[in-house]
């Protein structure tokens, strides 16, 4: 057991964060299966960018996993709630979003958790910010840390006691600059990604959600160009 | 508020055990949604029953949310491996079977839980039962009472404070005749329900599976007649 190269399970949606993240757990040397939730997203370039990431940062697998969030409601990015745009950056660290999907974290790595026990794994990478959105409470280090002590009770091989599961976020203290610095080192190539909550029908970004602010806002700060095309930058 | 009747979600799957837990929760005076995960089930008798149950015990929604658990493999349930027969009941109380689904327990109450705070409830029905499947582990109350903290600090209601999640598992202490039992006295019928791991095209109940043998049992103590058919009763 000594021997075995460790495998993780990395969720990839094809944003900039989640690359990151399979950049930094590649960069500790683990083998890493992506596992892409589509959760009745309102566009399929997120899908295809995730494609990309897990394929152009050396994913040994891509799986996706298909959950009708649709069917449950609430949010801005499953409903037919408009995202809103042009928000100033205060407004948009401020408060909940309305683009929050409920509960979608707990959703996410209850599947990676399933497919982490499948296959034998313990290990869970999660891209999740607590700086840029302290807004989502399922962004939070609390959260993460009651998740793992929940995996550990609920599966077979926890009670077992045949490992310790691990909910790993590096990205989570770390601002928008900082993580686009640490890819950039790692690596990712910024253009395969996406990021944007509203696109056109084409791909491309719309530049005026909150996602594709925030995103820009950090380019400027790292002091680099962001690579993929934007319908207007305000 | 105080005068505002309660809604509950009800993980309902067409089983014996979230009839009777869907007839509990009725009779608590609560407003219930029920909510079938569809997982990638070998069979479609399952879900039929699960609509069954809904309409019959008085559920003034019901939700199917899709989710491709066989993308994830692991279990009898969704992945080829075969569905053991004639195990004598020592063996279905021993251990964990191979028909246990990797964290399916956390998927459901994870969507369940989404549901829940899309549409304002704080109350989550969930059927697992200790006693007749030790082997599980998402079946125990130390992974219930995880799962309730994690809700808490998952969700904007929960940090919010605007209440409390609460996961109910009526039958959690109740064997299966007891189940049996109050379900009959609730006013289930049992006709409705499904519990066959391995149904015929037509959806018979094969009589040999554990989940068919624990059923059997649990109505031969009640000293009650199982009104499904079955191809062979051991």
């Amino acid at each position: 057991m000594a021997d075995k190269v460790r495998s993780a399970v990395v969720l990839v949606s094809g944003g900039l964060d989640s690359a990151t993240t399979l950049a930094v757990a590649r960069h500790q040397g683990l083998v890493c299966h992506a596992l892409t939730v589509r959760y009745g997203q309102r566009h399929a370039a997120e899908l295809e960018a995730a494609r990309r990431v897990a394929r152009s940062l050396g994913a040994v697998r891509h799986v996706e996993v298909a959950v009708d969030l649709r069917a449950i409601g609430g949010s801005a990015l499953t409903a037919d709630i408009d995202v809103p745009k042009d928000r100033p950056h205060e407004a948009i660290a401020e408060g909940i979003p309305v683009t929050y999907v409920p509960a979608r974290n707990t959703v996410f790595l209850s599947l990676a958790l399933a497919y982490a026990e499948a296959h034998e794994m313990f290990d869970i990478f999660l891209g999740v910010n607590a700086l840029d959105y302290s807004g989502y409470p399922d962004c939070r280090p609390e959260f993460i840390h009651q998740f793992e002590r929940l995996a550990q009770v609920a599966t077979k091989a926890g009670v077992e006691g045949r490992g310790t599961f691990r909910v790993h976020t590096p990205l989570i203290a770390m601002t928008k600059r900082e993580i686009i610095l640490e890819g950039t080192r790692l690596g990712v190539d910024f253009g395969w990604t996406h990021s944007c909550y509203d696109p056109l029908p084409d791909g491309t970004a719309c530049g005026r959600c909150d996602s594709c602010r925030l995103r820009l806002k950090g380019f400027a700060e790292a002091g680099l160009i962001d690579p993929i095309r934007y319908a207007i930058q305000t």
